[in-house]
């Protein structure tokens, strides 16, 4: 599992209605290749493609800001906590070999410049028009440009 | 000195001539007012800012990203270490009761959306433009309009 | 995955022969609790407890103090980067449910104190003496009793 | 003020008179070196010693683990928020040239720990018998020991 190449999947709390249907769609992509998700772990994007991932059958990371192992979305796998606040969006981007970025606010333009200054690719999905996100037309094509990017940094065939 | 307003300036270790001449005259008004700066400690416009702070005869708190006290710019009088890395970003703007954005690249962007994340009101020269950025014409009107929120933060008049 | 008991062993990089046999027989009986490890990810205890959950065909979380996914341990499944250094020992901690020290030095020392304030038990093999700690006679013990209390934390059975 | 001394005053939230009155006398020995206060910024030891500082007229540095400037004893000169809870025991050490430990309780232990893992050296008055800790008979003692510490930390006089 350790050598699995994971996509970090950023997005706000509150998503109107296509993006949580874009979030779900990315989640059963991520699972479908065999990724693991890393996201924040809570409700809005986060819990629409925690729910995608559990659906295809794959694994998600939740980054939690407090110190509650049990208060996240029902879908994440492996709660974290970091109990540093919002500050945890930084570790979100950290702990992915690429992100992709959909809809979101204020956390989710944290997460885009958390991605380049740590040199990550973000993908983006109607999200923020910042430089250096790569605009996606669809979530298929956003999975396998992420993918590929987290496969790449991972450094080769992915591993048990 | 606990209850002077404290005034956050943000921007990049790589500016052109035109921001470093703004940060200087951003430093000096702030120490003029008698505020206190909090920045990033390091080069680029936080040296800029902070010399500009020690020239007026000002106090500046750095807040830097590794674990070494005596690494910071030379103008730095309070210098903070967090050991966090460009998490310390979002504490530049805790530390802060309200901010001044001046040129900057993806630190600088974390540290306007932190802005927003925490409430903190955000004034803007030659920056990104994001919305919730106040976007100013000159030093003199961004200082005047920063000092006067983080006064209205702190609840009254500054004391010694 | 998300409701099993994480039981976090804590413990030096630069153990005696003994504890390394302790950390091993630890990890094993975790894993065959069907418990989830979680510790500092890097050698010492650390590998030898990793090592044994791996024998055992358990899953191990490693909190590594740096940025970089994939410097730790060959045992571990799980990295999760944090960046904050030495801080770190906190999170190790936090994401336990119960905690069994093993020897360890002051990092050790620092891990059993975060025990405390966070109101983790913590069991004890051959490890500082600090009121508070269970001492336990054997790895059999330590890990029968850290893996109740984890059960007992996260409420009941656990589940997939 | 940037080149002046720190020492760090790590003690507990609900000391004995007997602490108190040590930490009220530490504080005041501070100050009159001309060596700045870094402490936790809360009650009990915090307070006493920050309380010691001000009669002395000295500064004081509190490190706070929340995100409230204004929540700290009345005595902190320069409050400082970090938002990572009981995590920032471990950045009083690290913002301290040298430290003083006073009874106190488990953070303190986490605290004399982090001075090992960093090494700082800790002097104590009715503190956690650890090794590596200098036990002390009084605050003079104390005071006179860590602030040579600290000098020699800083490297040389202290500067304006």
């Amino acid at each position: 599992m350790r050598k699995k190449p994971r996509i970090g999947v950023i997005g706000g709390s509150k998503p109107n209605k296509k993006a949580l249907e874009l979030a779900y769609k990315t989640g059963k992509l991520i699972a479908e290749k065999g990724a693991i998700l890393v996201c924040g772990g809570l409700g809005g994007v986060m819990e629409a493609v925690s729910r995608g991932v559990k659906d295809a059958g794959g694994i998600s990371i939740g980054i939690l800001p407090w110190d509650k192992l049990d208060v996240c979305n029902q879908y994440i796998d492996i709660p974290i906590v970091t109990n540093v606040g919002y500050m945890r969006n930084a570790l979100v981007v950290l702990n992915s070999h690429s992100a992709i970025a959909i809809d979101g606010s204020y956390g989710t333009l944290s997460e885009i410049a958390y991605g380049m200054i740590y040199g990550k690719k973000v993908f983006g999905l109607e999200t923020w028009d910042v430089p250096g996100v790569n605009h996606m037309q669809n979530p298929e094509e956003a999975v396998d440009l992420a993918y590929k990017e987290a496969l790449n940094v991972v450094g080769g065939k992915p591993q048990g």
